[in-house]
């Protein structure tokens, strides 16, 4: 069976997240049954990452065996047509070689969280930013998240629910920006753990606050203890951006 | 009567306009409203722009004369808690003396056009931007722009409702830009016409297609005939960004 990378943008909002789920509609459902639509057959899509509930994605990646081949542009094409009028887009669809997998051959993933640091309330960002009232020291957020950059145990950053064997991840990047009355975190990493990035900016807005120093953003991380992270930021903020995969 | 200008923020998805209209909800109305469910009065605010039904805006600004004095950040907070939950936010509001009018004041005001330019349908843009299939080539627009720059009789690229005495204007800035998929049109001038912008990103479209030359843009222009124009882009792509004052 021919097998597609599928590269989709959605928005979550409307979700209960990328994995199929028994309590609502979710992202992958949504898009086996535009596939069903037009081939008769109800796939099963694998993506690279579960985005929960809420959680955008402007690069999220899955793969998807089918019964004929396609050129790739007519399986885009034609997925996008029959998921009207949902918020999910597939960007583009490629044939790919048996060998890959859309979780398994990921190589990096990139996510992007969304701070609006003003007291107005949200408006064209509404479930798409956190709105942060009290002003936040994006420098000192930045400083500190070096802290967890390289390989740590991060079960303080881990939902008590992640069902990865290691808590042990790589962080390669965790930068933060202000522009203008946005911060954005931007964290890249080979994998995450279930709420990571989420778990690391609720953390790191405490640092922004003044609540924490880096020495106890550091602290959290070396007790591997879920209790020490801060309050975990709303999945509002959050996108998938892009998942970096070997070259063909 | 103490004067305030109000910078505003807004989702122009669910209303008829800026403006006060019979024929549904304006942003003008709804912050009217807001600002008479705390004084006991209802006031009338002054717009610098009249943006049209489904345009945004991350800078309009308006000022309004109430019967006592306020702290800007009181003022704010207090006409920002009665807007919930309409997407419409008072970023600031400072008190000015009488001699500062939105309108007339401005010495400039800055909107943007976002395109996306791309086969799959908007997911997190929808409602916020043009989707435009067909492959534009920015550089050509960016190019065909300079041609609009400058004091001219903009009458092809005005609404024929329009009621600007007069139809020259000095265009300081139009940049043409592609980031990935999007194409970001930056539009400055002290004041523009009716449907300028969203008639000039239409006929910017034409020339990213190929359709017409700079030429062809430049013979447009010079017609001064509202005929003359391209199709007038969608409203979802428009927002206005900024006006600017002399500082106080």
């Amino acid at each position: 069976m021919p097998r597609y990378k599928l590269t989709i943008e959605y928005d979550g909002g409307p979700f209960v997240g990328w994995q199929r789920q028994a309590n609502g509609r979710s992202v992958q459902q949504a898009i086996e049954e535009a596939i069903a639509r037009f081939t008769g057959v109800e796939p099963r899509i694998h993506g690279a990452g579960r985005t929960d509930a809420g959680v955008h994605a402007t690069g999220q990646v899955a793969h998807v065996d089918l019964d004929r081949a396609w050129a790739g542009d007519k399986l885009r094409d034609a997925v996008n047509a029959h998921l009207r009028p949902e918020p999910i887009a597939v960007l583009s669809a490629e044939p790919v070689g048996d060998e890959f997998d859309a979780r398994r051959s990921a190589r990096a993933r990139h996510y992007r969280y969304r701070i609006v640091n003003r007291r107005a309330p949200l408006t064209l960002h509404r479930g798409h930013a956190w709105q942060v009232a009290r002003g936040l020291d994006a420098a000192a957020m930045a400083n500190a998240a070096q802290r967890l950059l390289g390989t740590h145990d991060f079960t303080t950053f881990r939902s008590t629910e992640c069902q990865a064997k290691s808590p042990v991840r790589s962080l390669d990047r965790l930068e933060v920006d202000r522009h203008g009355d946005q911060i954005l975190i931007e964290a890249s990493a080979r994998s995450f753990l279930h709420n990571q990035v989420r778990s690391i900016a609720g953390s790191l807005k405490l640092v922004g606050e003044g609540k924490w120093s880096a020495d106890d953003l550091q602290a959290a991380l070396e007790a591997r203890d879920r209790k020490r992270c801060g309050p975990v930021a709303p999945p509002d903020g959050l996108t998938l951006v892009r998942v970096d995969y070997a070259p063909p």
